[in-house]
């Protein structure tokens, strides 16, 4: 019997293997122009799970297209991605990703800076490939899905930087979460889903009915995410443990655990947080990621992930009851619970 | 009797007012959704002269458009160009822009790559908003333009960041020229002048024509900036005078100068160029500056504007020979001179 869990790493791996040659032969094909493209290539080709662009085949091909049809869209995602990443290394001074160094610690920041522009740019070009294939109609629908989702993300990191540059301290849950619907939940699950059943229906999908799905799935994500840079493996996260902290990002599990410190111990964590990333004494971020465990933000993060992958599985079962049984449809619907698992 | 400069002053004021009222609207328009536009709307709204919007409308106009039918776009690339300003003034580490700190000076480093992007983002929305007035062959062919500037400009920015960081020494003027085309003359002068006919004609425009138009025209504007960053007025010019070479910029001034000066002249200029910016001695500068004029340097490089202005109007006459004659099409002619007297 193949479990959820087999499924989700069997499509994933079938998946981002075909969108992963697609984006390398792209990516090699650009490289001869200039050398800037194999800068930029570095984040797209470093080993991921290519969950995005999965998530963006699987969800067409539920709803009748091809591979084919599906795989522009993807290999652009993973680009506009990357460039996300690269972008935001450089603003949070992050020092790992994806199991090496960053890429402005690589190439320094302008270069870095620029390898950014590069990707977004060539995250255009598959999307303007697409009406070839899927018809001026489509392909235009799709456009319009990637501005909002670009909209979505630019603002959602502009909250995130806002909050630490102003050490904001009053932040609730609703603040976290309006945070995440842009700056993670759009590109990692909304844009992904409801590009793809726009190419599988041919542009005819209600695409709001997608956005609670996009909404839960992808905010399950994010706290997963988050605990694990508290309590994740160091070897399988690629990320650094703790990161989160050094970087003062405002988490589930932080507005959690300022809420429930006694005030003297909150006081001394927004001290701490309020200290530059190099500023950071290590012995009191390892003093704080105990405190989090002590006070409960781990079980509660935990809880409220749960929460979200159950709301996620529910809307699961309104969004895609018109799209075809089968495997694809069910490995949209197993990540409820993957995105649980995954350590 | 109108001079060719008072015309080209009188376009300039009055596309660049009207342009300047519809980015001043959209921006007013998206900055209610987040703080991020109002940081984003910072150098669009600074005084500029609005060149490359006044260009793109006069083009269109020229072929028989109205100003309506190319306002989007016009908006469009001056939120580009203010992209690619904010970006490259992180990556130059400049100081000054359009007579102000640069962004990043303003409000740091992460919030200013951001808003870049959020220019990126926000330079897409006319775009798409072309289809409604110019139906959808139209905008798409001016996004296949745009994709296509954005790909050079991201490129030409590549070209000169290698040079700096490797502090390249043996560049020709051939390297300089194939610089500037990708990253000065692709916005400045070929995009909007393509995209203009193409809006005039209705896509009918054999935009192969345009580029050598925009290339010396661009050309001449480029080499003639490079003249003012040295012996500019601050007040008028809007950036700090010799900023160029404090970055280390390699311009064909500086080409000719490394060329012509004497071995162990050249052998201290060299030392100078190669250290960091913050730890170029001023007494250097000026320096380098007196030999650049002592060898000849800024007359060498008059003499090439003249030529490419020269150039440039020349191939006015072939891609320019269907317009309509009138205000439009005499003020792009004009521009052919007024690159060469701007001050």
């Amino acid at each position: 019997m193949t479990t959820d869990s087999d499924l989700v790493s069997d499509v994933l791996s079938e998946y981002g293997a075909l969108s992963r040659r697609a984006l390398t032969s792209y990516l090699e094909q650009v490289a001869e122009r200039d050398a800037v493209y194999r800068i930029a290539a570095d984040y797209p080709l470093r080993k991921g799970r290519s969950l995005r662009a999965s998530l963006c085949i699987a969800a067409a091909r539920a709803f009748g297209a091809s591979v084919e049809e599906a795989v522009r869209s993807a290999v652009s995602l993973e680009l506009l991605h990357s460039a996300f990443l690269v972008h935001d290394d450089i603003e949070d001074e992050s020092e790992e990703r994806r199991g090496g160094p960053t890429l402005h610690n690589l190439v320094g920041v302008a270069s870095a800076l620029n390898a950014g522009d590069a990707l977004i740019m060539l995250a255009l070009r598959p999307l303007l490939g697409n009406r070839s294939i899927l018809g001026p109609l489509v392909a235009w629908q799709i456009l319009e899905e990637a501005e909002r989702m670009v909209r979505e993300s630019v603002e959602g990191q502009a909250m995130e930087l806002r909050w630490r540059e102003q050490s904001s301290v009053s932040l609730t849950e609703s603040d976290y979460l309006m945070m995440i619907l842009k700056k993670t939940c759009w590109y990692t699950t909304l844009y992904p889903t409801r590009v793809g059943a726009l190419i599988g229906t041919r542009g005819n999908a209600d695409l709001d009915q997608f956005a609670r799905f996009g909404f839960f799935l992808g905010a399950a994500f994010q706290i997963q995410d988050d605990l694990l840079n508290i309590v994740g493996d160091h070897d399988r996260y690629g990320k650094e443990i703790a990161g989160d902290l050094l970087e003062g990002k405002r988490t589930l599990l932080l507005i959690h655990t300022l809420r429930e410190l006694e005030p003297s111990a909150r006081g001394r964590a927004l001290d701490l947080l309020r200290l530059p990333r190099r500023h950071k004494p290590a012995a009191e971020v390892a003093w704080l990621g105990q405190a989090m465990r002590r006070v409960g933000s781990i079980d509660y993060a935990s809880q409220v992930a749960h929460a979200f992958a159950g709301a996620a599985a529910h809307e699961f079962s309104v969004c895609f009851r018109d799209a075809v049984p089968g495997r694809d449809r069910d490995f949209v619907e197993a990540l409820s619970h993957w995105v649980l698992e995954r350590r």
